[in-house]
């Protein structure tokens, strides 16, 4: 670190309100301390790594950190997605900067490549994988046919998932860093709670054997497109054409597509979570703040910043096109196919390809339809599935996923 | 660009010796020149992009530039390889710097990936895609089965191979970017000549086949691994096994997957060459030289500096072990694959799967005989090999691959 830093770095303080707590690992007399003024009022001190989850009291204690003239390097993509404009305002009014590559994609070096080695680039497309956890739960569900609760609690006990999962598989997290990597690819101000989002607490293994029939991986996919000015912004469980690098990215691996102009298509892969991913972000932002690299970035990107204007709306995700991946459960008799398909026709949705099989047992029971579409808008799949799920031989509500175009 | 620089960039001067040629679009008064001097002179111009290919007159170019005052933004591989520590300590000695994220899988932010982003790592291992006209190749005769000077011709008519492809082709590219790269990642000092080295020209169409039957493709790999403080270095075709990031890569793309400590594995995939790859990293290493960034990496980098002292050996390719595809022309007669297993036994190299097909005209003649095998040192196979190579029964020099372990 003092090589790269062109200093030694000297370690001060570890603040944390529980001093006792085993760490595996022995620090120097005096440095752990539950008290954190002894860092805001030492001049010494001029930049803090906070690694404090959740908004309170982490927001305080950032707001604080900045006022009392240090720069902070976070890895807390809830934060900075939920108070990005106050933090990053405070920072710059009092001069300091805020780094967090480990916020999105933890050891990929995805803020440093958008923010700086891609800034030239005219960004269309972002596709990526941003949660861990949710791709962890679809890969062993996908391989071992076990359906989601039970995969949850596989993962629960492995450590991919936390005792509470939710804003890991309702698509939150997700949407937290897709707003973080929209802000910096086309300085979009958007709320993550306005992304429309699904997770993947709805994904029945089912359909993820429906979908590799079809040539598919379903992933939890984060995106933002572009196109003229108006950038549509998602997260959902999508299906993804295997033997693409996205629809191959396994267990608890993120990875992120970018296409720019005039870069092309980059494509990266790594850890995005985890102590060792984490560390190697954090550190590498530790340097980038000691040796000025932050500082000189954070002015130029203005981040949040008012002065920072943008010609990009959000758009409507009604109007939005795709392709869509939709699973009826219908009774087993003749004509069925033909009314779905006339309803489909008459909404000018095309059918790019359908899955019925015979029925495994002839009780006469319902049986699953599996249609996927061309593109059509969002709001035609809604009429049409409004149609149809009214019908008498539908059972229950349609399932639908987006198919990655 | 001016809002990332955070001030307005003038383009001053082009130097060209040919000041007539047709490119397409059209330049300011005064801006186009065929003298270098009026940039040289110029006290104004503070960097300077030169895109001069080949060593000479690149190198006398950029010691003039830097010795003005200058600092140098390069995309030239082949002379930072041959060359480096010369015009870097230039560079120092004028308190100027060099950039060269576009001489390295140009699309790829990998220059800064490794240099500052994972600076923190250990890294353990890098395994590379470096040249696209490889990848490309091996990727037409591959799909399409046709041979390998066919292809090049191809290649050729389509503008992804020169009209003399020599350096691309027999792994010259690979190993100078090879070098840079350990150099950055591993502090290691090396002439890229004495990286060992094969082509794909000598790869045979059969073996592409041979080696997707056994559940592999073939890869132009650049491969550092560092084992206690020895580095291997070496560019060769190597068997990757399908399904695999690295195996999956085509047509011109160049990929780059590092492994290090603490961050895992770390995969990068982009556009290697071409005008738009390479324009986006100098322009992204233009803004980075114009605010500063640039100045301070380069100063703690301490590239090719006698200050910057390396623990890591290189290591004897004789030693290093691993895994080979081996194909003899028998005769197709009983008693070959025993006499030959023997030799292996011998030398106690394992024999992991072997490919012997019927011949398909019984015409007697000699037959393909394709031997995977374990883990072995490079010796122990060349040992292995001639004494094969000599078996009456055995027609020509037989074929070895490494296979990616």
């Amino acid at each position: 670190m003092a090589r790269h830093a062109g200093r030694p770095v000297e370690l001060v303080r570890v603040v944390d309100p529980d001093t006792t707590r085993e760490r595996g690992f022995s620090l120097p007399d005096g440095v752990l301390t539950d008290d954190l003024s002894t860092v805001l009022d030492d001049p010494e001190i001029g930049t803090v790594v906070q690694l404090v989850g959740g908004l309170e009291p982490a927001r305080s204690i950032m707001l604080k950190l900045l006022e009392s003239g240090k720069n902070v390097i976070s890895a807390n993509k809830a934060l900075l997605a939920e108070h990005g404009p106050e933090l990053f305002d405070r920072a710059r009014q009092f001069g300091r900067s805020i780094a967090f590559e480990a916020s999105v994609a933890g050891g990929i070096p995805i803020i440093a490549s958008i923010g700086e080695c891609l800034a030239v680039n005219q960004i269309h497309t972002i596709h990526a994988i941003l949660n861990g956890t949710s791709n962890f739960i679809l890969t062993e569900m996908s391989g071992r046919g076990t359906d989601y609760s039970a995969t949850v609690a596989e993962a629960q006990r492995c450590g991919y998932a936390e005792a509470d999962p939710t804003m890991d598989v309702d698509g939150s997290d997700a949407a937290q860093k897709l707003a973080i990597l929209a802000h910096l690819a086309f300085a979009a101000r958007v709320n993550w709670r306005e992304i429309p989002r699904t997770g993947i607490d709805t994904v029945d293994v089912a359909d993820l054997r429906h979908a590799k029939e079809l040539g598919y991986n379903v992933k939890l996919l984060a995106v933002a497109w572009l196109e003229a000015d108006e950038l549509e912004l998602h997260v959902s469980p999508t299906l993804v054409r295997q033997g693409t690098p996205l629809a191959e990215v396994r267990g608890a691996f993120n990875a992120i597509r970018v296409v720019g102009e005039p870069v092309g298509r980059v494509f990266f892969q790594g850890l995005g979570a985890g102590c060792d991913a984490t560390s190697s972000a954090v550190v590498s932002d530790l340097i980038d703040t000691i040796v000025g690299r932050t500082a000189i970035t954070f002015n130029t990107l203005e981040l949040w910043s008012e002065r920072r204007k943008s010609s990009v709306k959000i758009r409507d995700p009604g109007k939005v096109p795709g392709r869509y991946y939709l699973r009826f459960t219908v009774d087993d008799r003749p004509g069925v196919l033909a009314e779905i398909a006339g309803v489909f026709g008459w909404h000018k949705i095309s059918i790019a390809s359908v899955i019925q099989h015979e029925p495994e047992e002839e009780d006469g029971g319902p049986v699953p339809l599996v249609i996927m579409t061309h593109r059509a808008s969002a709001g035609a799949i809604n009429e049409a599935l409004q149609t149809i799920d009214s019908l008498a031989f539908v059972h229950g509500e349609s399932i639908r996923m987006r198919v990655r175009d």
